[in-house]
């Protein structure tokens, strides 16, 4: 079985580390007169993924879960975990940590709680967003916060070094849109703000059309930029990942150390915008201090950012054509494997083994999550040495995986019968799959959004007693974070969907202790074609981007509806059409019979 | 045919009279030193329907409608109304008087322009709730708001006197939970606030166990309450409207004159709360010049009132079925009518002449629409002697419509096909129909509103290339207000369902022009009944409260999926066994036919 490049499956949590760096950091509090300290799992970036110097939480407790936080006290420590981390948790954190139902339990709820009135509470200002630090204070009554120096650094004896991975160019053609264009655009519309200060890595890597490699899974760089309303920008990045560029940046650009990101917002004629839900502390502190009034208004990237290009778009259709021809040589592996004789870990090896034959995969844009029987259930369930569990006859088996190419960035979720599947799976799989149908189907007056139709995946499941406790899709990257906003198909998504805009359509039903099914494709949202008779010119909808057959061995066809079972049948005569050509004969032969009408 | 005892169909409007009424207001604002002066359509209970003395605006322009303002200046006068009114406040307003589309523009926008900085324009702050200020002054820049005496009142000699209807006792047997009960209950949660003002009748009306007759359609009573913390209640009524009551008041209530209020408000010892949605302004400045502190919330009648008691639903079933079997007969008589032989207010004539004979209506609970052909595309549209058309061959009939009984208030729209119907005819009332089932056989989780299920209803319209400009559904009273909150069945819908609330369920479809199609039944939320194999447990449903066939002669049976036909199937077979018994020999007959099976 082929290596996996990217993806690991160590259990990295030595819990044993935890109680000498936790007394180390109490040492530091003491010295500072501090009665605790915050320590997030967010860098000063506030992405999803961090560098190993900027795993913090994972340094000090050992839980190395996406999210959460430790709240160190003198006589107690709480780590904040959600939902998907509580099993988690307990595994990885030793005793002297105390795991915290968050967002149940709120950090200010459980300060109060645990410290008396007059208690002063450190953090570090470059790790908090403005908006963080606003909510945590409202709900903190008596107990004081100082900004500080991050104490964890300093007793991080051999705390890694800075990333220094290189950038490279994101050429133009797979943009669409010069990197001129874009800054000369935004600039313009920064109405009466002087400047806008751009600390989220995706959007400077989108504003000047470059890619970096500081951390894994997202092509970022650790960099932060400021947007003059002259048209200049200022990029604060580490010269030495700027050798490898294809093309030099933008005459416009100017480029300096990020040492020199203080001095350079502290010199800043005001008025400057901010955006509040990401911007950190310690930036608008300095702002302040040199007395610069401020715009909180949301980063002026991120609608632009959202809506792709043509050129985007066409890079995503080939993107995830080729990222299908992948799918479909696994999942007719898959096939051809015999129940029992392999492992979840097998699965990602050579699910991962197959996106890198392409020669055109860049990273992985997700850890993949393959968990078969009850593993499934676990909705963020990522599979170690620890739990890897043999892929049985009956199982269900759920993969939900993605890659990154130069052309754009894929997220894929199949569930696949191991053997015969019975009949509550299927009856389940056949609900999932009419919400995602229904998601695919639809069509919409312009200006809704998600929360607007985040429904239309669930009544199928709700019919039944039945429903998710995720969205029913996130924002995806042009070759950038497979989870990106502003738009969300949920119950929190808020922002209107506009053509170009890229979102997941991936419903799910979760049997605790048995199985999980979740059927993810990417769409991108358009102008819907004109209609004969329609009453609303302005409608959008879906076009699938995904091309991967649909497990027919778990649909029970009378569930569907005549228009469901065409939508399906197109759907996979789309698949077959557009894989065909570049497959040898076996996953040909596995294609034909997958992608047969129901 | 039958008289109408309720509904009228004259024009009332009179536009020769507005210009010399404006004169008069006009040399009041002089007299006052004002430039300019509000007049709402609203009374001071901000409700739908108001007596005859407060529709200042009706008198002062000429204009009719449910809602708008008249903003009185020197030189021009505009009259706000919204999309319903734009046609017919055309007809009905002289051209001393500007109609302006609200609320694209706003108030103070259209103030702005016309106004010099630093003119005055005053208002009765007895009539603008503190909400309504609040936006208004928000959009005002150096135009200043005067609170002052009602000028119009001044100026109109014969002004009608207050209404004096009497007030009648609503059983407890049909309420469900005695005044006392609620009255305790509800001071029990007033947390902080020493009371709670009361200014919409249906509270009070709902709070006391009492109904009113003051204004049409809406069996309210003019009056005011204020809940105090220690159990008790100051009702503010015209002592004469008590003396039909066949039970007294609660020992809890002391009943004081409508003149005494301000003087109470002014005693009040604070924090006292108050609704700013529907409290005066007056009432607010009262209590601040009282040194008061004002706490804002929710009117605390709102939410209890809309969770109807067992009773309460037990007395919409059957003011539903009584009203159902008019319905029948008279959609019985309508198919045995000849096209082209009658007209639109010959419908309502007989509709209504069907509900008296049931000897147990009380009121309409709003004007009947009966629009034909192209009536049918204006969705408020209220028939008048001058507009009366014939109801021809080829036709759709949309009739809306709804009874007040003791026991409950109905509300049902039905679209009847006069002799065959067209092919796109069919075509759009199957889709209404398809997205009103979807409503009827939804089943979701508790917690969610009418935004998360609004839409349902819209699917299979959008599909087609259709939408409706009007929410799916709103709140009904019991034998009270027929639009009633808070919750919503609508994209502005965010409280959420709960058992017992009761809704419409409402989608159309219009082409304008041409025809109306909307087909509406009443439901009301329940617990859903328990499913083998659920994995939510806390889900809701709702049970359909109207039992009046659907007409099956524009439906297109290939169009429904089987699931649909089945509720439709079991629809119809509800309706003909509940409404069997009653009928005579001819509705009977044509009830068989109306429910057969697709």
């Amino acid at each position: 079985m082929t290596e996996t490049e990217f993806q690991s499956f160590e259990d990295t949590a030595r819990p044993e580390q935890g109680p000498p760096r936790l007394a180390a950091l109490r040492a530091a509090m003491d010295a500072e007169g501090l009665d605790g300290f915050l320590v997030p799992r967010a860098d000063m970036y506030q992405g999803e993924y961090v560098a190993p110097r900027d795993d913090r939480l994972a340094w000090l407790t050992g839980f190395t879960g996406s999210a959460g936080w430790c709240v160190a006290l003198h006589d107690t420590a709480g780590v904040f975990v959600d939902g998907r981390y509580r099993v988690q948790v307990k595994a990885q954190v030793a005793p002297e940590f105390t795991p915290v139902d968050w967002p149940e339990t709120s950090l200010s709820e459980w300060i109060g709680r645990e410290l008396p009135q007059g208690g002063r509470v450190g953090f570090d200002p470059w790790l908090m967003s403005v908006e963080g630090l606003r909510k945590l204070e409202a709900g903190l009554d008596g107990v004081v916060l100082d900004r500080c120096e991050n104490l964890v650094d300093r007793v991080w004896d051999d705390q890694p070094e800075a990333p220094m991975g290189p950038l490279r160019t994101h050429p133009d053609d797979l943009a669409g849109r010069s990197a001129e264009d874009k800054i000369a655009a935004l600039a313009d519309e920064l109405g009466d703000a002087r400047a806008a200060v751009l600390t989220l890595p995706d959007s400077v890597a989108w504003l000047l059309n470059v890619r970096g490699s500081d951390i894994p899974r997202n092509p970022v760089p650790h960099a932060t930029a400021i947007l003059h309303a002259d048209g200049r920008v200022t990029l604060f990045v580490a010269a030495a990942k700027l050798d490898g560029l294809d093309a030099p940046l933008p005459d416009v650009v100017d480029v300096a150390a990020p040492d020199d990101f203080a001095g350079a917002l502290a010199s800043l004629e005001g008025p400057v915008r901010i955006d509040p839900a990401s911007c950190p502390v310690a930036v608008a502190d300095i702002l302040s201090d040199a007395g610069s009034k401020i715009v909180e208004a949301a980063d002026p990237c991120l609608l632009p950012k959202a809506r792709k290009t043509e050129a985007e778009l066409a890079g995503a259709r080939a993107a995830h054509l080729r990222d299908a021809a992948a799918m479909v040589r696994f999942l007719s592996w898959l096939d051809a494997q015999a129940p029992g004789s392999f492992t979840e870990i097998d699965v990602v090896r050579r699910l991962e083994a197959e996106r890198r034959a392409t020669d055109a995969l860049r990273e992985i844009s997700f850890e993949t999550i393959s968990g078969t029987g009850p593993h499934g259930a676990i909705v963020h369930y990522r599979v170690t040495e620890a739990t890897d569990a043999r892929v049985e006859d009956g199982h269900l088996l759920l993969v939900d995986s993605g890659g990154q190419y130069a052309d754009g960035t894929t997220d894929i979720t199949r569930t696949i019968a191991i053997g015969a599947p019975g009949e509550t799976e299927r009856a389940d799989f056949t609900r999932v799959l009419r919400g995602m149908i229904a998601i695919s189907r639809l069509r919409w007056p312009a200006g809704l959004a998600g929360r607007d139709l985040d429904a239309a995946a669930r009544i199928p499941l709700w019919e039944a007693g039945c429903d998710y406790a995720h969205g029913t899709g996130h924002g995806v990257g042009a070759y950038l974070s497979v989870h990106e906003g502003p738009q969300r198909l949920a119950r929190t998504g808020t922002v209107p969907f506009e053509p170009g805009m890229i979102v997941s359509n991936e419903p799910g039903l979760y049997r605790e202790g048995q199985y999980g099914i979740r059927i993810e494709n990417l769409v991108a949202v358009r102008d819907a074609p004109a209609l004969q008779g329609a009453t609303r010119k302005d409608m959008l909808s879906f076009e699938t981007l995904t091309s991967v057959p649909i497990d027919r061995r778990l649909i029970v066809p009378e569930m569907l509806t005549p228009a469901e079972r065409d939508w399906l049948d197109a759907y996979h005569a789309t698949c077959a059409a557009r894989l065909a050509e570049g497959l040898d004969d076996e996953a040909r032969a596995w294609l034909e019979q997958a992608t047969a009408p129901l």
